[in-house]
């Protein structure tokens, strides 16, 4: 499995993923699933990856040089010359669909799902920066004002801490810190997700990618939130009341509900369970 | 869908379930999802169900009456009269595979899978208290030291807290408080878990249920579980340092891994992707 984390702030986008995966649980590899498509001062583009393998690294391979007709009078339309992020994504979405049209019938005769998906966020020049999550399809949805982030793979044990924290107005740093927090949690609870991490902020305005750092065993800062989060988060936990104080008959806790009847107890085999 | 928790403690066991039920997302409602089954003073046992609700209430209602051949010489092995919670849990299994010898092919033929899954747990007399985790098979799986909790359902958004927080040293209430808030996580991440919280808290050796209460809305401890966890996190969450300060070239973020290469930039479309 994979995850993959984008994320579209006021101030830039934040893009984190991680590198494991597995065919199997017993064939465990690592491949980078960050790929940046770039022209300096004019375009920035990243494509996060989840999914089959083989079809992820076919669609990011095909997207440098796919081509949507435009009809006669315009040349095609590709990553390098769309004028929004909008076409470029539905290069992207053309580019999946190519590579369905090759690969899709003989996986769907060894009974192997036609399954990828991706975010696909950046900025190109006179646009403002937009971030997309891509289907199987080719279909895609793009991120707005109230869902500003959109995560692919193992996205469960993540998800609490981003829709806790985000929102447009949260700083790229903070939300870097975020994603490595949502990263974390997943790595401890899922080994199908695994080090090492590619990590890029970017700036609005930048049109280049420049914060970029991958992030293995060895990192400093991911060892003191690996260690700091988890034993914050002790504290934080002992620091709630516990709910069933020995010495608390009255405690809140056993305010039971008056909407809902009392649990039925089953004490012997006649009874009848509603 | 469905989250439900049972954890194993040294000094008892805790049991959270949620309430709510959908067959699409348009038509939502809300069962109960724990049973208890108890002779006071001699057993008592707790089935958590998740799955297809037709196949969960057939079981549980079936469980009461079950019975499991043992030969001529001894009477069938029911839940009331089990010797062991093993015992006790094969005739859970046994209950599973009833309903599914009954409406099994059916429901193949609708095109709906067999698809239940518990979390059984209690203690009878004689004997330390036990967890399992069954399947719809009507197989099961035991709880043990190392591995004190199963949950069932939607259960991914909920692990993290609990792989952080959960030993069998853990105190009843700390667990159950740690139950709470796992539940608030996937309350606030996932539309299909809903209130009311039906909680048990069960300690060795009462051989009955004492401590149980249903938690809707107006529960005030779950309310302050509710803000506070969330107000916690984001403190402790802000307390830890950011990973890029705009003014430290060297932050210990931006240690690069030495073990992997650089990643890839494409800045046309003649590069190749590797």
């Amino acid at each position: 499995m994979t995850y993959c984390v984008g994320i579209k702030l006021d101030a830039g986008l934040v893009f984190l993923s991680d590198s494991r995966t597995n065919a199997g649980i017993d064939q465990i590899s690592t491949f980078r699933k960050m790929m940046i498509y770039e022209v300096p001062g004019e375009r920035f583009m990243v494509l996060l990856s989840a999914g089959n393998l083989s079809i992820s690294q076919s669609v990011r391979e095909i997207l440098q040089v796919e081509k949507l007709d435009r009809g006669a009078h315009e040349e095609p339309l590709t990553i390098w010359n769309a004028p929004s992020m909008f076409d470029a994504a539905r290069v992207l979405g053309s580019a999946v669909r190519r590579v369905y049209e090759q690969d899709g019938p003989s996986l769907k005769a060894a009974g192997v799902d036609f399954n990828m998906s991706g975010i696909f966020g950046g900025q190109i020049k006179g646009e403002a920066m937009r971030l997309f999550q891509v289907y199987s399809a080719g279909n895609f949805i793009e991120a707005t004002q109230e869902t500003c982030f959109f995560q692919v793979g193992e996205s469960k044990y993540g998800k609490p801490v981003l829709d806790r924290m985000l929102t447009p107005r949260t700083k790229l740093n903070t939300a870097a810190k975020c994603a490595l927090v949502s990263m974390d949690s997943t790595l401890k609870s899922n080994l199908s997700v695994g080090l090492p991490l590619d990590l890029l902020v970017y700036r609005e305005g930048a049109f280049a990618s420049q914060e970029h750092v991958c992030i293995d065993e060895q990192n400093p800062y991911y060892q003191m939130i690996h260690s700091t989060w988890g034993q914050r988060l002790r504290e934080v936990f002992m620091s709630i009341d516990d709910p069933l104080g020995d010495n608390e008959p009255q405690h809140p806790l056993l305010v039971d509900s008056e909407r809902y009847a009392p649990l039925r107890k089953i004490t012997n085999p006649s009874e009848r369970v509603i």
